[in-house]
């Protein structure tokens, strides 16, 4: 399946809208995806009018694919439907627990995936916008998400300007494990990440960062302890506001 | 995209296996998938070996999907080898903590996800087994992962005996909300999920369990509170076990 293999992930998007019955068409193919107990603890915001969705952009601080996407879909665990659901049906919902928080994402993230292969191919470009957890709390706001609802995975949508290069990926057999795990020695781990360290891309990563090695530019730049850190206490509390007993 | 559209879960399987070489080549569509910041933090275990494999069954509660299947497939967040990379290479890892579990933990479902969609293509069976949070601590000893390493999918993956009918969604519109969350009416709940209600085997799923109503089943019976809070104290240990700080 080509649209499989090919996935590249899109950055600056031609100023063209996506018809909307494109987009619902391609959900159909999104809400195919196995869901826990096919409750669909899901919800779908696709947010295309233009203030709003500039608005949307800045809290993924407006990074290129959000800026130029004409819609940015953002895929929420939600279990507020399914709880009215049991409200009105005399049925007590125990949901506000980690497990199901933990379900309903996994619900979100599975239909976001199937979502971004039917659009890819229907010639329509992608961006996951991994900054959704950075700002959920913020999100939560602007889209008016109630509780028992968190956006989980964003997704800038598209007719891609270009398509770049595919990008690189460790060689397979260093994220298989047959039967069980298999401790990988220095060497091998090494080895896994050589081809990695030694493109252009990444030599121009460490030199434009004044670092030595690659790993240097994910730890001490780009996904640093203290950022993190910073963002598991916004997430976390973002997720314990909607309701969520973490 | 037909195998998008078609998926149902498969619970039964031919006793026959799926050739080494088959799932290697599936899974070169499933590391394409999109990865925060290329890091790819995730190991897939493929686990076949008869005695092994029903181990593994076992902790999945010897469901039908799991026993029948030639090979149950673990997607595992995994910032074990990434942090082995780092630490080789005078970096200091800082992903100890939640978001960087939930990145890991996405990235392995999105790997996961890509790779049923390329089995089904390839005319093979799934069935997600949303067991391996329940008994991930049992997991984590059975396959050896080593500390940073977490199950959060597992795939029973096989030759279907036969395919059966797709099952029920929620109507699109109920799922999709415009620009921004649209919060239902009771009138509105009780039309989304009248359909569902009305299904034979609702019906029937209702009468079975001594119920009144089919929410009450999910509320009272398959998704109740007790255990949902004992299987998110064990999820959150096995997570803690491993490393992560949340």
């Amino acid at each position: 399946m080509d649209s499989l293999t090919s996935h590249v992930s899109i950055r600056k998007f031609k100023n063209e809208p996506v018809p909307e019955e494109l987009i619902s068409q391609l959900l159909i193919s999104g809400i195919r995806a196995s869901t826990t107990g096919n409750m669909q603890w899901y919800s779908i915001i696709v947010t295309s009018e233009p203030v709003l969705k500039a608005e949307l952009a800045k809290l993924h601080y407006n990074q290129s694919a959000a800026v130029t996407a004409p819609v940015i879909i953002t895929f929420c665990a939600d279990i507020y439907r399914f709880s009215q659901w049991c409200v009105i049906n005399n049925a007590k919902p125990g949901y506000d627990n980690f497990i199901s928080f933990f379900n309903a994402a996994v619900d979100a993230i599975l239909v976001a995936q199937n979502f971004c292969i039917a659009a890819e191919n229907a010639g329509l470009g992608i961006c996951y916008l991994g900054t959704v957890t950075y700002n959920a709390a913020d999100i939560v706001k602007l889209l008016v998400l109630p509780e028992m609802v968190v956006p989980v995975a964003s997704v800038a949508l598209g007719w891609p300007v270009n398509i770049p290069e595919l990008t690189d990926r460790l060689p397979l057999d260093v994220v298989i494990h047959n039967n069980r795990y298999k401790v990988y020695t220095s060497e091998e781990i090494s080895k896994a990440y050589k081809e990695k360290e030694n493109l252009d891309s990444s030599r121009n990563f460490v030199r434009e960062n004044n670092k030595e090695r690659l790993a240097q530019v994910f730890t001490d730049i780009r996904y640093n302890k203290k950022d993190n850190e910073y963002f598991s206490a916004r997430f976390l509390d973002a997720i314990r506001s909607q309701g969520f007993d973490i």
